[in-house]
């Protein structure tokens, strides 16, 4: 889908608001999800350079035409320029022409030598942090409209994902039936490495599908996500092969109990780490506060992991106040070696009081 | 795979050379691919410190069991720290044992932000290019090996790519047929977004794939790679539906030329640049000088697209020589708009007196 001219005046709007409150005239995007949220431009490679007045799409051979056909579409609020050799001639020389302006530049995705670079010859190179970044966590209605979408499809094959599961086959095999029904549900592409944690398996979070054949009694962890329409969806569920042992049917129920405190706890105005404790709170009554060693979520949009965390804050990511418009995953999990883990995901959007499962 | 001993001893000699060479006592690296490079470590986060005695691995909890696995193997040559907040904090603390030191860290790759953070408390804090991918550039026999063993599965995905190719299916459904087919023969994942560009869309050489539905007469090009054992193999086919048109006849064979023409011209001691012109030179000669509007190949290792770059130097990016060990694609094109675009890609290993084509 391309952007109308109304969203990208509106998110350019925005994001031109927090360049002024950190005193930055001019704004040197580099990062492409950001680059991407302001034009819509989806190429592997591409800067903005955004004034009060101007958005300057910068882009390579490549991409000459569809980024000129994209700027048509948008009313004169986004010029393109060509980068003849580099992007950062290119950038140097449309700064130039901002000699006496303070320039931003994204502090967390600009290589140092880059930064180096582009700061010979501007007077006050500026390190901004989330100028873009804190206009895409509240979603616009666009957004919402695809994540929505792209919710419904993942659930759709989350749904399919059982019958994948049986005993004699490997994680990699199931893994590989995963991404083809995600291809199939109409996704561009996974959102990262399908995760298929069987067994023994289940217990390390972060496992990646091995050739290890599943058995009668495994419990089966499935992490997988799509690419929508530019945006990611992330969902895990927690399949069970033949009988339950005691232990997984407990962790499963304090992980399902924790997942629905957590996801009753979201509404505007409390911060993140309310939802977190809210779920941690479920599996520490369980005695399992130990085993859930991840946050409770992550937002999701441009991104498989962006903004908000969902988790205790820390000295250098302090919290977050839930707004309306956000979207991110509800993902508690156990993990206990020599047992097994569970863990389950799905995806919100926060309303105006409350919040609307997407996945479901 | 993981590691030998032997293998990380001789890669760590070699980054510490370069770090010598460029006077920096110890080397911070966060370029995850740069960090898989030194240890074998496969986490979506890490970073290493590397000095001349020492190489500190730094992981956060969801790797320390395989992060201790992985050293065990090692005889000592890599320690292991977790960090207990963020990496930068944990980095931080790790250099204060180091305050005398000049500490180079990679500026291609470490965001400014992070630079910043670094800088406090290190009294000397140096910008380095490519210490570690000088020693990546040259694959050690660990890496051929698994190379070749890529290239082989990816030339036997390609020969069943022609199937796929039929009347009334979508680029989309090409692709995900192509996707599945490396999942199949064994890739992790695909290493890039599969690309089916039929009819008009082959003039684009860097299509997405489409609902277009393919008809009698297309040409279509097929470029398409997969990672296999944390290597990359990458490979393009274009193949004809149905009778070909004489112009498509005539760029076909003046792609197959120009890329017998740079194979030929693969020898240790020539710049990189000779084997561009080589393939450039015959495109010129049949008056497609001008739709060749990219680079004759990239380097491929733990990433895609990496050293060395076959392309006509600019004043960026300087030549670079060939040696005996590099591995890159040969990929020459040509673009007609209203016509259709040709495009043959194959990956070669420089042997001592030329190269052997590894996707044959």
């Amino acid at each position: 889908m391309s952007l109308s001219a109304d969203i990208v005046r509106s998110r350019l709007g925005r994001v031109r608001e927090h360049a002024r409150d950190a005193s930055v005239d001019v704004l040197v995007v580099t990062h492409l999800p950001n680059v991407q949220y302001l034009t819509g431009f989806r190429g592997s490679a591409g800067a903005v350079i955004l004034s009060p007045q101007t958005c300057i799409l910068v882009v390579d051979f490549r991409y000459v035409t569809a980024a000129a056909g994209l700027a048509q579409g948008l009313d004169g609020l986004v010029g393109v320029v060509t980068a003849e050799h580099s992007y950062d001639q290119a950038l140097a020389e449309l700064l130039r022409q901002n000699v006496s302006r303070r320039v931003g530049v994204e502090g967390a995705y600009l290589p140092v030598s880059r930064f180096n670079s582009l700061a010979v010859g501007v007077s006050d190179l500026i390190v901004t942090e989330r100028l873009v970044e804190r206009a895409r966590v509240i979603k616009d209605a666009a957004e919402v409209r695809i994540l929505r979408e792209a919710a419904r499809r993942l659930a759709d094959v989350a749904r399919r994902v059982p019958a994948f599961v049986a005993e004699g086959r490997t994680e990699q095999a199931i893994a590989a039936d995963v991404d083809a029904a995600l291809r199939q549900a109409g996704f561009s592409r996974p959102a990262f490495d399908t995760i298929v944690a069987s067994g023994p398996n289940s217990a390390l979070p972060h496992a990646r599908p091995t050739d290890r054949v599943l058995r009668s009694g495994d419990p089966t962890v499935l992490d997988f996500g799509g690419v929508y329409d530019g945006y990611c969806v992330d969902l895990t569920r927690t399949v069970q092969l033949g009988p339950v042992s005691e232990a997984i049917k407990q962790l499963y129920a304090a992980v399902c109990e924790a997942q629905q405190a957590a996801i009753r706890a979201v509404r505007p105005g409390v911060p993140a780490s309310a939802i977190d404790a809210a779920a941690r709170g479920v599996l520490e009554r369980h005695g399992l506060g130990e085993v859930f060693g991840h946050g409770t979520g992550h937002g999701l949009g441009l991104e498989v992991h962006e903004e908000p965390r969902i988790a205790r804050p820390t000295a250098r990511v302090p919290d977050q106040t839930i707004e309306s418009g956000m979207v991110f995953t509800i993902e508690p999990g156990a993990y206990v070696p020599g047992v097994g883990g569970v863990r389950i995901e799905d995806d919100v959007l926060v309303t105006d009081n409350g919040c609307e499962i997407l996945t479901r």
